[in-house]
C-alpha cells in the first residue's frame, strides 16, 4: 500500500506539503496542491479512515450506547440497529455502560474523539449535558427523553396489558414486581400495571427490586413467596424475573398457570423456551434498533423528518403462563 | 475548551504552525516550537484523540469482536474482558460479526482504521491473512489458532464430561448433537462426547445442527424427538439446544430426569433459572475473557509472557436434569 511518502516522492514535495493539502491548512500553491492530488489518484493512496475523519469531521462509524449487553434486550436491539446501519453503509460499535453513568460518559467521550457520524443512545441519563453539547446527532433508544429523536416502546399501554392478563385471568391475590426506581422504562409498566390493579378493585401487593439481573431475580422470586405465599399471580418487570418467578413456582409444586399464573416483559428469545413458555409483554426490540437507525441515518442525511419521537407499539402474547380470558375462543 | 485556533493566536503564529508542531513533521523553529507548547499548556489545549493516536500511533482503545452477541456466552465473554480493560484505564469497543467473513474483515479494518491498541478476536476465521498482517497486538478468544496469544476453554475434555455424566447415568439411547460445522469449539466438544460413547459401547446417535440459534434450537429439539423417539439422554452442544430439548421433552410428557437425562454446554446464566435446572458443562466465560485482556495487555506493555496459549478448564455442574452417579455420596 501506498504511504504519505511515496506521494511526497511521486510528488516531488516534501510530506509535510501532502500533509498540508491532507489538512487543507497551510499555503500550498494551487500547481503544487494538484500535483500531490494526481500523486495520491495514481498511487491509490488514500489517507486513513482517522486522518479523513480528523479533517472532513465524517466517518462511516456510528457508535451504539448500551446500559447492559447481559440483559439478552438489548443485543436484540443491537441487532437491529446493526443490520440497518450494515445495509447503509455504515458500521456499529458497541459500549457497555453496565448501568454506571463514568462508563457511559467515557463511551461518549471515546465516540465523540473517534468522530463517529452517529450515536444511538440507549442510556439511563438522557439528560446529560454531555447530551445537549454534542456536535454529532445523537437518538435515544428505549430510554428517551421528551423533545429528543428517539425510539422507544409504550411501556404504560405494556403494564397494563399485563394487569389486564392477570385480571381477566382471574387471579386473586396479585403480586406486582415494582422494577428498578431508577429506570424509567420499568416505572412506565409498573405505573401502567398498578392503574389497572387499582381501577379492579383486586387484592395487591408491590414488591420492590433493585436491578434486573440475574442474580437479584433468583433472591428477588424466593422472596416473594416467603412473603406472599398466598401469591396466585404474578406481574414481572421483564422476563427475567418471569423465569426466576416460574422456576420457584414449579420449585414449591405450584401448577403454573392453574395454581398461579405469571407473566413477564420484553419477549426475549429465551421465553419460547421456558416450560410452560412465558406469557409475555413483546416489546419489538429488533424492529426497535432499527428504526433507530433509520431515524439516525435520515438525521445524518439532513432528509426530512415525518417524526422525530417514534413509539412503537407492544403486543400481549398469551402462552401457556397465563389463563385464557372467558370470552376468548 | 481551546481550539488550535486559540493556541496559535496565543502563540502568534498560523494554525499551521501549531499543526507541525503537533505532527511533529516540517520545519519550525525551537523557539517557535516553545512558544506553541508554553501556549497549548496555557489554554489547557490537547489535540483530540484522533489527532493523538493519528501521529503517536497508540490509543487507549481495544477492539473486541463477537461473532454472535445475541448467545448469552459471548456477552459474558465480554463483561470480563471490559471490567479488565476499565480497570487498566483502557475503553473496549464491540464489533459484532453475526458470524460473517464480510462483517469480520470490516470490523478489523475499523478497528485498524481507529488505531485501537489491540484487538481481542473471537473469531471462526482466526487463520485468515487480515490477522498476521496486523499491526496491532491480537489476542484470540474463544475459537483460537495455534501459536499465537489466546485463551479458550478445554472443549475436548468438556466433551467427555457431558457425555460421562450421560453414560453414568445410565441412558441406554443416546442422542449426541453434533453442534455447527464450521465451528471449531462446536466440534471440539464433539469429538470429545464421540469418543467417549464408543469407549461405552452404548447405543447411540447424533443429529447434525446447522447453527446456534434459537429457530433452529426449536426445529431440532421437535425432529430430535420424531426421528428417535426411544431417546433417554441427550448431550446438547450448547445451553440453548438442551433448553430446547427439555422445553420438548417436557412437552412430550417426559419426566427429567428420570426418563430422560439433558446435558449442555456454556453454564449461560439463564441455565439456571430453567426448570429443572439445567445440568451443563461450565465455561468460565467471564473469567475467560479477563485473563484475553490481561494477556492482550501484557503484549502492549511489552512485559515477558508466562504463556501465550492460555486453556481455561471446564467443569461439570450437575443441576436437576442429569441422574445423580451410582458412586455420588
Amino acid at each position: 500500500m501506498a504511504t504519505i511518502k511515496d506521494v511526497a516522492g511521486a510528488a516531488g514535495v516534501s510530506v509535510a506539503t501532502v500533509s498540508r493539502v491532507l489538512n487543507d491548512n497551510g499555503y500550498v500553491h494551487k500547481e503544487t496542491r494538484i500535483r500531490v492530488m494526481a500523486a495520491m489518484e495514481k498511487l491509490n493512496y488514500y489517507p486513513n479512515e482517522v486522518a479523513r475523519s480528523l479533517y472532513k469531521r465524517e466517518s462511516r462509524l456510528i457508535g451504539l450506547l448500551l446500559p447492559d449487553i447481559t440483559n439478552p434486550f438489548f443485543p436484540q436491539l443491537a441487532r437491529g440497529a446493526e443490520d440497518e446501519l450494515n445495509r447503509e453503509g455504515y458500521r456499529l460499535i458497541f459500549g457497555n455502560s453496565d448501568e454506571e453513568l463514568n462508563k457511559e460518559l467515557e463511551y461518549l467521550q471515546t465516540f465523540k474523539q473517534n468522530h463517529v457520524a452517529g450515536i444511538i443512545a440507549a442510556t439511563n441519563y438522557p439528560h446529560l449535558e454531555e447530551y445537549s453539547g454534542i456536535d454529532q446527532p445523537v437518538v435515544f433508544l428505549d430510554r428517551t427523553p421528551e423533545g429528543a429523536p428517539s425510539v422507544s416502546s409504550d411501556g404504560h399501554t405494556g403494564g397494563k396489558l399485563a394487569a389486564e392478563a392477570i385480571v381477566h385471568g382471574k387471579s386473586k391475590h396479585i403480586t406486582l414486581l415494582k422494577g428498578p426506581a431508577h429506570l424509567p422504562t420499568a416505572q412506565d409498566r409498573f405505573h401502567g400495571a398498578l392503574e389497572v390493579l387499582q381501577q379492579a378493585g383486586v387484592d395487591f401487593q408491590i414488591i420492590e427490586t433493585a436491578s434486573f439481573s440475574f442474580k437479584d431475580a433468583q433472591a428477588l422470586a424466593k422472596e416473594l413467596f416467603v412473603l406472599y405465599p398466598e401469591t396466585d399471580g404474578v406481574i414481572a418487570s421483564n422476563d427475567i424475573q418471569a423465569a426466576a418467578v416460574l422456576h420457584e413456582a414449579l420449585r414449591h409444586g405450584k401448577k403454573v398457570p392453574e395454581d398461579i399464573q405469571i407473566i413477564g416483559y420484553d419477549d426475549i428469545p429465551q421465553s419460547e423456551l421456558l416450560f410452560p413458555p412465558l406469557s409475555t409483554i413483546k416489546q419489538p426490540a429488533y424492529d426497535m434498533g432499527k428504526e433507530a437507525a433509520k431515524l439516525l441515518l435520515s438525521i445524518i442525511k439532513k432528509q426530512p423528518l415525518a417524526e422525530t419521537a417514534i413509539q412503537m407499539p407492544v403486543m400481549y402474547i398469551r402462552r401457556n403462563t397465563t389463563r385464557k380470558e372467558e370470552n376468548d375462543a
